[in-house]
């Protein structure tokens, strides 16, 4: 099965040698996947890792596009360094590798006109109106915690390297790549760098449509979705039509920024494609592939 | 012809704006050489570029190796997208990617027992010790102007990631690979990440005999080498033999750290391939690939 794995920034660590030692248990299940014969496609997340480099990067200035490709290259680096090794472990000979990778969006998407994804550290409302003021950046006040930058978050509508991570994928080649959504680039003469956050689980299932993928397989720290959670009459969703998700969507059962986007990207992928999309935790992700645990999403 | 062009420091800016403003003209000539249908595969320095994501992330202790990696997606980026913007703008429709690399180095290597690459800032004596004391990093006074921090600079003797390097080369891809020499792992069950810097020019050399390269092009800011520089009896090496190279280098010619680097790194790639190795300047860059201008060390 050639599969899409988009994995949570909650598999990787939070300081760089919490990371170096997590990510080595983190491609254990990845790997056995690998093993058992299916053809990964690895996407990640990069939240708390963007933020470490957009804040250490801040005395030179450095453009958040910039920031998105410094984070690819870190955390690709891990990823396919534990990956590469692990494999060798078991004696497994097959190439990883980590792509610098642009997501073009559309300069018209709506979510241009109105940014809302704080990235960076909270400051102070002087502080903030500086760098409005210096910088023309967007700031707003998050949850009574002071002020920080908004970007916007607009919808992948194409991959530039998607021909390459193809190529790579149908050669029997591990790949890592999308890292944090990847780098936001708009069409206009050539690709153009943009301060934004594409949601990484919409980039995979781009992604996944892109290279034709069988399975988009969202991992998360949970084993299902879940309605009316922590209540008694809690339901764990397992085989879902991609109607009633919908419906659950609209019915506001998911969090915003947290489940919700995970709904939403396998509603799209599942749509575009016929296919199949899976949204279950790390530690199952080999039997939710074989369809014994996790939330399936299906047309029907 | 397939080549591999290694791109100096100089060619890329000392700011991220400056950088991406500068990409744009530098990878003109590189172009050129694609557009001529030279397969090209691109390796570049990091120097200023790894300085700088150091003493950014110092907060954070993001370790040396990982530093590498962050400095190959921020200048892999800004190559291949300028590099893609140019090929579309000439409406040549070829891929071009930066893979994330890692390159072996021996353990056993007498740069390990030697360590004398200064990376990072200036700093006091006391900083300098309490640095030694707390990291273990070894430091050393530099030039009268303080102390630095010092790691290894071994020698390359393989690329983890070659095979996906060579497949997409033979696929007709544009690949950016090895950047800053490469992020250094010793091989010990599994790569494993040193502090340590290879020479870009010795990375590109490995890397340029792994491809079976027909050529190494080392660009510099020079439009050849020369001896006895500045001199009345300057003299511009055009043609020139690896037995003659090799008696020029032990006669001390050429500068430690600049162009002995290249010099020997060239002598490298010809004696183990029995190719040809030019070192020559961005801007005429074509020209030497026409063996035209720049300096030329065959076998013979």
């Amino acid at each position: 099965m050639k599969v899409v794995i988009a994995l949570g920034g909650n598999a990787l660590g939070k300081t760089p040698e919490e990371q170096l030692k997590l990510v080595k248990k983190t491609v254990i299940p990845i790997v056995d996947l690998i093993e058992e014969g299916n053809e990964v496609i690895l996407a990640h997340g990069n939240g708390p890792q963007v933020g470490m480099i957009n804040k250490g990067m801040q005395a030179v200035n450095m453009p958040f596009p910039e920031c998105g490709a410094m984070s690819q290259g870190y955390i690709g680096y891990h990823l396919q360094n534990a990956i590469k090794n692990e494999l060798m472990d078991r004696g497994i000979n097959k190439n990883v590798v980590t792509l610098i990778t642009q997501v073009e969006v559309d300069k018209d998407d709506p979510g241009f006109a109105d940014p809302s994804k704080p990235i960076g550290e909270f400051m102070s409302k002087e502080q903030a109106d500086k760098l409005a003021k210096e910088n023309g950046y967007q700031m707003v006040e998050d949850s009574g915690r002071g002020y920080r930058r908004v970007v916007p978050s607009p919808k992948p509508v194409d991959i530039a390297e998607k021909d390459v991570v193809n190529q790579l994928v149908n050669n029997d080649n591990i790949v890592i790549t999308v890292g944090g959504g990847g780098i936001p680039v708009i069409k206009n003469a050539g690709y153009h760098g943009v301060p934004a956050v594409i949601d990484k689980d919409f980039a995979s299932a781009k992604l996944a449509e892109l290279v034709n993928a069988d399975a988009l397989c969202i991992l998360t720290a949970v084993d299902h979705v879940a309605i009316r959670f922590g209540k008694p009459d809690q339901e764990d969703l397992k085989e879902v039509s991609v109607a009633r998700m919908k419906r659950l969507a609209k019915e506001n059962h998911f969090a915003k920024g947290s489940m919700l986007p995970k709904v939403e990207a396998s509603i799209a992928f599942v749509e575009a494609t016929d296919k199949v999309a899976i949204i279950a935790s790390l530690e199952h992700a080999k039997e939710a592939l074989a369809f014994k645990t996790g939330t399936i999403i299906k047309k029907q």
